[in-house]
């Protein structure tokens, strides 16, 4: 990181994580390549316990720093950013909770214009297979007994067993 | 950091770090070394421009993370904390916000108490001077235009030039 | 408008308007026309930016105080009034946002209930073509391209323009 | 009740009771039976005026111990709980508001899961045949003008004729 | 009890109960023999330890509880209520938690003036000796280590100890 | 006003205006000549019936608008605020209620901060007697039973007089 000279090089992404799967890390990994520090907002971070969101934001945040760790990959922060209700005050929210960025990684319409009317500039997020990568198809396989190992970074699955993820989600899923 | 021998080492302590002074140094600095790893969780993270509060979440977490870097202090995570005003839930929000940790570093019986009624583990957080370093100190010599720089690490002036904080704490304070 | 003898004839109705369309204009002006002063409540007020409620109270605000200087109506407020969402203080935070009523205008049983189960007279709103002028065929038209300006009055189309409201709902829908 | 040892065997159940119907019932027979102390939670507490919610806390309130005094069951709390919208502190919450208590009836997995992981005890709920009694059916009827006052104890019918709960939620059906 | 003729005698009062004191007692005894019902609200529920507000609702709850069942006082409904912070909307929210109510007892001008605006009845309070009893002697004596058991019915001082009451609010006044 | 110019010379200030009194009137004099469009504010919307914040939103919405109909002033909004407690995301809270706007009349310095760190132009606003005209004083006066009707434009002395606002002060006081 060179510090110093603005924040010219900050860039921010967001993501629920739930959990952190490959094709997340793919995306860190050349969001951070490309800036000076990359802020991982983890959103709805109030949220946990519920199929969509069976993870916690603490339970998030160290799955992405072990991965990040083991990668090699620095210069990053990661902060946990709760839902506000409302979208008119939400990039407020966010640059509020974040360190300092000067521009943001997103491919979703939405989002992009939600930060464009307050003035951001945006970059496309590097791509990734969807079809491959999701939490959805994650949280679907765990329910179903299925292998999901394979979809998620080493320290997500080791975060995972250590709480005991695979009888949470189950048990959300209202089966025992 | 020690893995998959679950969180027997990993601590947290809460500060509103406004701003991060040589004194919360000192502390996480002993913490830090004590711990797998610790959590440093920015506590009234909603609040901000108030003369209690000046720094944004996102300020105080590129302070800390950046004064941590230069200290080559690693395994920490930081976590900006919203304030959630019923304080019989407050452990369980700090919780789920915070990667998993096993004790926490305290010297106020009040925060004690929460946990201790919650089932955590406290340790005696490291003494400093506080009166010498103290946050309510710097932000009052910011607004009496004294020598405030000596009391916090070189990193967090950096941010603060670099946000105008002082003009901000000025225009809070109510002078010009 | 005539003072001084109480709020007899003050009257409220509320409305999302997303956006106003020529039926609310056809509501308002002979509900205008009934009483002394009528107050136009927005409802839904701190939503915006999705696809339900793409316009921010203060540009529904401005649509329709725009609309009403056209057509020469007075004798009215505009009131954004936020959703609190516990149906059984909603009628009590109506009546603290508004400027004193003394009856409201509703064809819906349930807001006529809460407000009936708090003492208020209900009057019938005048009745006008549902199936020609509704918010959600005016933002269906825009997400298709379809011709959507002969559904509002002109103050209202000339605010979506400023504002690129057009812009904004196609890029809330996921299109480009 | 015994006092004076502590709080062993005090429990804790919790519905929504939109109306409490004769399953509730034979369920807090049973529970209370086996306790020194059975509150009743009245979850959802903030909620009215839907089809979902009819009730407001207060009348479930009425409903429940009109009910309990009828059939001579004595040392029952009744507390109102509202929903606060985080699991991962729900359990702090209903815990502040509710008598002290040492295990939980429910069957389901999820609410056993959210106290299990705060280290409460947990123990089936008594069967009821939930085929014939539920409060889905309950209000079904009520807006289908179908025999429904055999489905709830003789006190909960009362409540619901006293307060006009018949009209109340025809109304918010939409029907008239 | 006398049901099926409306709630005519169904009345309401109101208090911290930071704890019940002999004051609070005889205020509910003489309320409850004028009434065919009386709830007692718990108001400040989300709030505990703090000096102001030490206990839980739960626990105010269980005082008033085993009191009144010491007493012999029947007839009566315990309800928490939270604190909402808008005045407007108070008395709505009051009514929606509690059981149906005809009149409330009040001595204080600011909580007539709501309920009178609001339409309810309001009766005046018995009085009682406020220099001796009140919830802030009774916490100023226990931090002080001063005599408290007195001022309070003995009921209440057994969930103080049970729950380590005299801890809590030492531990919150910053003693040791 | 001239429209289909975009909304250069619209123009936002904001009060608590509990009262609007001659000052204040006096400033919106001003401002509305100087603006295409005017539009005020009223700030802490949701709050009333405390000596701080006596009138609801919707009896200092009707305040204004009569006064401003009295004076022959047009082109305005009025603009009910809810306080958001989180000065980060407090303009754009503003921004979203309000009529689109270009720049704000400020004189505090904290104000002109928020606004200024959010890209928006700021102009001082006009000067009036502080000494002479406060909502403060015209309370107290009411209070005290001395004069204060010369400090408030006539048609804000009746609704004060409709809604019986020297009552309600007096109660809220605690007087009687």
């Amino acid at each position: 990181m060179s510090r110093g000279h603005g924040y010219d090089k900050y860039s921010l992404m967001i993501g629920r994580f739930q959990p952190l799967h490959k094709g997340h890390l793919e995306v860190i990994r050349q969001c951070a390549s490309e800036s000076d520090n990359l802020t991982i907002g983890i959103g709805s971070a109030q949220y946990s316990h519920s199929l969509e969101n069976p993870f916690t934001a603490g339970e998030r945040y160290l799955m992405i720093k072990n991965t990040l760790d083991d990668e090699g990959i620095g210069d990053y922060c990661i902060v946990p950013i709760e839902d506000i209700n409302r979208y008119s005050v939400w990039v407020a929210h966010v640059t509020s909770m974040s360190p300092p960025f000067t521009y943001i990684y997103s491919n979703n319409p939405f989002t992009r214009r939600l930060f464009e009317e307050s003035g951001y500039s945006i970059r496309e997020s590097p791509m990734y297979n969807r079809d491959e990568y999701s939490g959805t198809e994650v949280r679907r396989r765990i329910v179903a007994d299925e292998s999901w190992r394979s979809l998620v970074p080493e320290a997500v699955a080791e975060v995972i067993d250590e709480i005991d993820g695979v009888g949470r989600i189950k048990d959300i899923s209202g089966g025992n």
